[in-house]
């Protein structure tokens, strides 16, 4: 597989989006995202979901330049605004202040209203378990994506959500999920791939089961959310924590813990690598060599190629740079 | 349906809890919660759910007069043990300071340890948002019911959340669901009335579909997490509130915020009808008369029996209370 360097991947997408527009603070933390989703191997929402990033400005109309500020905070709480740009600044503004916070008090929340994609939760409730926190996120988006149980109209994005808890030996507990049976961007992978869906996780207007993923398209199918109605339990509460509570259409919250407070740091840490020993000791089924816990692959695919300072770029995704660069006029990374 | 009095029903518990040596006042609190499922409509964990709490103290050695004590608090934390005894007395406890504390300082966390089954969270989140406040909760127990992806052998319990949030004209928002495919009691349930299950429910130990519900009994088959990796992922960040947390192998959390912080409450009430509303309004599948979200009917059947002082009794619910009648020689509500 094709490999490049990180940080020649890193400046080939901040001069590209410097094309679009985006000032180069934002464009690097934009990257910076994209990175950790692409070194985690999660390449629905890496290099191959960079594209869609630079069509925002237009496609969406997102802000550019956002002046992003922060609008409201107590002791325990942050409020930002994301002046309609790209989630990941108001969102790095809010979590990295939400930590400071519940350094203090033990505890905090942050929201971010008016604020766009932050594309992948994972690297904000990364930082919090980094910081020897408990992290809760969600991300949540009014529009016609999925629909709640019974409805043949969609009422909900993918609306994922996040936890994450630090351990001692083992990397973090991070799970990173959108409530959807699959995430929009696997569905576009799958039909870059033209791959065919198993049934049940997209719809027609009709409520018919849709398998092809070419036929994905909002406002003709329908995503449906995970395991029925719990699923839609899940979407609703993501959206009365990220939408309802920022008063907004498209926002993004997070609760951050530390659990210093129940008990002695160590001593939780210790906790956490009894707790995924447990869990890595039953016996597994056949074929498979060790019981994973969410996140801990990512991480250590991530470590590795950090420590290598290269990341290996699947061919979808190395087509979808070609075509960034194409239309940007920006060098590929080598 | 046969129908009793919801004081008689109550009165009928409490004085059948004496006989197994359970205080009145603690009975009271554990009444109440079955009550509470079964007025939501939830017989699964009402009086069909009876017989279990009174075979605890011999089946898993309930400490029925449990010392319950807050062994650690902060200004937005609250540590309560649990004595060895149902969770719902030391849960009430932690759930109440947690929310004093809310009120004063607009976000808490209450943590319960060494306490058994909290029967179900509902009635925990609901007192919250009844206060005005957004509410998680979770229960976790480290019991070989659920495997990881991918083993033959259980890690945990069902590990059922909950999250529940206040609105205006409509009952709050309340989400209650096990991490399983199924609730436990459900399976049960489902046994009693001789059904058979859907597959990618019920696991043998060699990892074989099982359909028949009668199958279910610890160290023999395995309830499967929800939507596979999502809900095995759901079920440790249960896991990891609820025992990592606590310190303890059955424990159980809940976390409390004011929306107050975030905008004016009479606001929040009115962005959440908005919400219901939102989500009402989308085109239904033939057949659906009303799009409902978590929460809602239960709520709705609720209000109805209390009003009524009376609540329809299920044929399998009123035969297991028959049973109990029998055992303990307590005279049957009417």
């Amino acid at each position: 597989m094709r490999e490049i360097s990180i940080s020649g991947g890193l400046k080939f997408m901040i001069d590209a989006m410097a094309t679009a527009g985006f000032p180069e603070d934002d464009a690097q933390q934009i990257a910076d995202v994209i990175m950790d989703s692409e070194l985690r191997g999660h390449a629905d929402h890496g290099f191959f979901f960079f594209q869609s990033v630079l069509r925002w400005p237009k496609a969406i109309g997102m802000n550019v330049t956002p002046d992003v500020n922060v609008v409201d905070e107590s002791l325990v709480s942050i409020k930002v605004d994301g002046d309609n740009g790209c989630g990941v600044i108001g969102f790095n503004l809010a979590t990295n202040r939400a930590i400071e916070k519940a350094a203090e008090t033990g505890m905090s929340a942050g929201v971010v209203s008016n604020a766009q994609n932050v594309i992948a939760l994972a690297p904000f409730v990364q930082r919090a378990a980094d910081n020897g926190f408990i992290a809760l996120a969600s991300s949540g988006f009014r529009f016609p994506v999925m629909p709640p149980f019974g409805g043949l109209e969609g009422a909900f994005g993918t609306n994922p959500m996040a936890f994450a808890a630090p351990a001692g030996e083992y990397p973090p507990f991070l799970l990173d999920m959108s409530t959807s049976g699959m995430a929009g961007a696997k569905v576009m992978e799958a039909r870059d791939r033209g791959e065919t869906l198993p049934r049940g996780l997209l719809e027609d207007l009709d409520g018919n089961s849709v398998t092809n993923p070419a036929q994905f398209k909002i406002g003709e199918t329908l995503l449906l959310p995970m395991a029925g109605v719990k699923g839609y339990g899940l979407a609703m509460m993501v959206d009365v924590l990220s939408t309802v509570l920022t008063g907004t259409d498209w926002g993004h919250f997070i609760w951050i813990l530390d659990p210093v407070m129940f008990m002695e740091r160590a001593a939780f840490k210790e906790r956490m690598d009894d707790e995924i020993r447990r869990i890595k000791s039953v016996k597994r089924k056949p074929g498979v060599d060790e019981i994973a816990y969410a996140g801990e692959r990512g991480q250590r695919r991530m470590a590795k190629y950090v420590g290598l300072g290269r990341v290996p770029v699947a061919d979808a995704s190395w087509s979808a740079l070609e075509q960034v660069a194409d239309t940007t006029g920006v060098v590929l990374p080598v």
